[in-house]
């Protein structure tokens, strides 16, 4: 594996206009920049958006800073939203599971493997069951349980438990609804599994209602929570083929499938930089 | 290929106990059938409901009546409702069209290729539009305007010329929708198709629905009309990716191949006596 | 969950004529048993063959022996080949496993959560690296090395420990061939996962081979192990997509998702008796 | 819809090196060009490859001509491959064919629609059978039979009408082998659909193959043809599940659908200068 200390993620959202890409690249190429993955999506250039993706490898010597710097000047002529990440500063999480651990276990399992390139700082849960499994990986677990009319304690406990070590909030299936306040401090920083093909089924019990619908697909949805429950940008759909001959306990156990892959990907994905919000909608630069 | 003279198909559905299948089998065994296939589905032998379709071929000389006599008598004691049909007898549709054209040829062009085993008896349409495509089939066109008003009459004239004529109507992105009297006409035998996953998007512009809210799947929906709009039975569902690079127009052009090809199975099922309708739900014997 | 003390599945399949499904009713009837689960398939009555399966209940007092007696009885007059299986009594798999650990993984985690309904009883490779996680779960690891010349002894400490404590074995990523004589003890009871989507890519490499071919698909194949290497029975094969930014590394890691999806589907489906064997096909009734 | 007279397609191919995007931009910008999607892919910069492909509105007044001669002195300096094409100038389609006429249909459907962005300017067929349908387009039809020892001859006669009235040769179900010389004088201008997933079946009867293999998975390969056979650059490849409920008719059939798709799809790509073939592989850039 080659050394990771002088690659960077950049990701830059901007109206679209001519002279951004030759901007950007001359920027990099300035510094001697080695741009070694490359991607952008623009909507139009009268009146869209432009949305950009590098990877590039700087000379020793060109520090982050001094990029950062130049970033920050170029910005506002291009009226640009950007980001930088050094590729060796791997994002921390914290997942949040309720009972159903299938989820919690494949973030576990790719984290591990590498699959996922970021590591489970903690895993928080409003139950005990998990506790053996967690910390067979190594990984702390607190069990916060929230009670009826306990959820702002139980969200203060969580939030001096996440303050400076994790960068992406994981919902593993956590079955309790986080307050707007909690949702706000981390805007595009908590991904959910919703286990249904939104928007279809919101709300509780999504496998039920879709087994009373009688569809023929059942999915997945991986997506930033906003204040607005069940209605933030996607990341990730996925579905699978059922017939009359499931019931509902086989819509559940299909749907646990595709669950885990839903956000497995979407985790990944997010972590390597390669998601865009803009107007409630998500730009992924693909693996 | 063989005659389809003696071959008939049986379609069964009852409260599901004990001995059915050795009675229907008796009873077809008794008159020398031959069963080339055989399905059946039970949803459980407590209170579930017991579904079931064969295909066979008798000897000459043991004629339709007889064996809908024979069923008749066998049925009261099960409580079966049962529908028997003769292979040769092919079924008649009348397909409903406005401007879009995609899911209409896709039946003119597989119902005379023989991939759906039935026959387009005439195109009914509120726009002239398809007049020549249609006629190059050798098959009428009508072009039954709706003005403001005046869906009641177009109905009428609908009716009179349906009557006696057809077998199943399917409604090929026809955009109006059919007063709840039509509707009670042709029970199960009106088959829309809706261009969404429902029912996400349910009521009008799907994809634009679709756009807005980011999805990374969409889908076409085939199901039997009743007079709850978008909510009658689904027969069949299929989805096809889209990415950030796809606008409303890329939706619609995807769409389009999902829809015709969603609808064009829904109709070689229907009209191959496989589909079974029970309690808003469909059980489809795949072909 | 109810009890499974009195559950059976029977496999059954013979050449087709008339009367088998009413022989087989009436037995298990006489008996008082509740089929909760019946599927059949027919290749045709001319020439072609029958393959049943049922789940069913039987009273109390009913027992095992006596079931198998009766359709010992029955089967030579329809040439029938059965199986008769307690649903109480779960398949117990040994695990073979080289370095590649994600399937071995998946099915570690899926049999523990019971998504199949199978015990791991032991897990033997030529490698140590597996060892540690395999002891987390609760089960024996054997080292056994395969050097240059070893393998007949290798296989002979294999077929120690196997002998009366596994119904199947699992290739869940084993990169040493089995000789023949070793497959021959274990006839449709060896399950190998190949890394390609069979036949193409047989032999060693798949993604390499398949990367140079430029497919836009790669795929997994579940597949009987039999003495002509790669040539089995395929129990279940899935594919994924791929395009011109995916490396070869990319190809291993997509296709590492692909492999353990496909080779849990076709263990789960085993140790549930639904896969029968004929003419090097597969008749695989579905969940 | 807007005028194509200035719009163009850029597609580049080179050794990858820092630079190429800013000189390309460059060289538009510098004329005024609105770049209005623009996608590149680079195999990386240490002896990869670089691919882009840029859509463009240049202002009246720039010139077709005056572009070429920028980007032909542009070129040599990075070892470019280049092509531009404008869109205002549709690709003209030669469609051969023999007796299955279901790749035809779709194609002449799609490209009367607009689905695909080119013209059918003819079909050769080596069977009568397709004429009517044909002429029903309005769309000229040669009947060239391939008696025994006739193919040089046949092809003397195909090349006759095709000369200076062709951008593309599509293959759609043609069952001739077309020899070395034909094939040489067209390189990546025919595309043919082969009736399998490659390199799985390769030859003939593919579908008889992959029945008898028992597969799970059936598919389709649409290729640009090369002087060796079925071994040609794969522009796109789908399947579909079967099982083992489907015979020989029904791989036919499921097939006849993945076929016209992945046919039209490779098309539609190609006839917007979104396929590049490198090194027996394609890079596309999607729609």
């Amino acid at each position: 594996m080659e050394s990771q200390d002088h690659r960077y993620r950049l990701l830059i959202a901007c109206p679209d206009r001519p002279g951004i890409i030759a901007a950007v690249s001359d920027l990099l190429y300035g510094r001697g920049a080695n741009i070694t993955s490359f991607d952008q999506y623009s909507e139009g250039p009268e009146g869209g958006y432009f949305f950009m993706r590098a990877e590039f490898e700087v000379p020793a010597g060109v520090e982050e800073e001094e990029l950062a710097a130049a970033l920050g000047a170029l910005a506002p002529a291009y009226g640009m939203r950007w980001s930088l990440h050094a590729a060796a500063r791997r994002q921390r999480l914290a997942v949040f599971v309720s009972r159903e651990d299938h989820c919690l276990n494949e973030l576990l399992w790719q984290t591990r493997r590498g699959e996922i390139a970021a590591d489970v700082a903690l895993v928080i849960s409003n139950h005990p069951d998990a506790e053996e499994a967690v910390r067979a990986f190594g990984i702390p677990f607190y069990h916060i349980p929230v009670p009826p009319g306990g959820k702002a304690r139980a969200e203060a406990q969580a939030l001096e438990l996440l303050e400076g070590r994790v960068d992406t909030i994981v919902l593993a299936r956590y079955m309790q609804i986080l307050s707007p306040d909690f949702v706000a401090r981390f805007p595009a920083r908590i991904i959910n599994i919703h286990h249904s093909f939104l928007p279809a089924f919101v709300g509780p019990r999504p496998y039920q209602q879709a087994y009373e619908r009688g569809v023929k697909l059942i999915g997945a949805t991986a997506h930033y929570v906003t204040a607005d429950l069940d209605a933030g940008p996607i990341i990730e759909q996925d579905v699978q083929r059922v017939d009359h001959r499931h019931r509902l306990a086989d819509f559940r156990r299909i749907g646990r499938h595709i669950e885990r892959m839903v956000l497995a990907r979407a985790v990944a994905w997010h972590v390597e930089d390669r998601v865009l919000v803009h107007d409630n909608r998500t730009v992924v630069f693909p693996r």
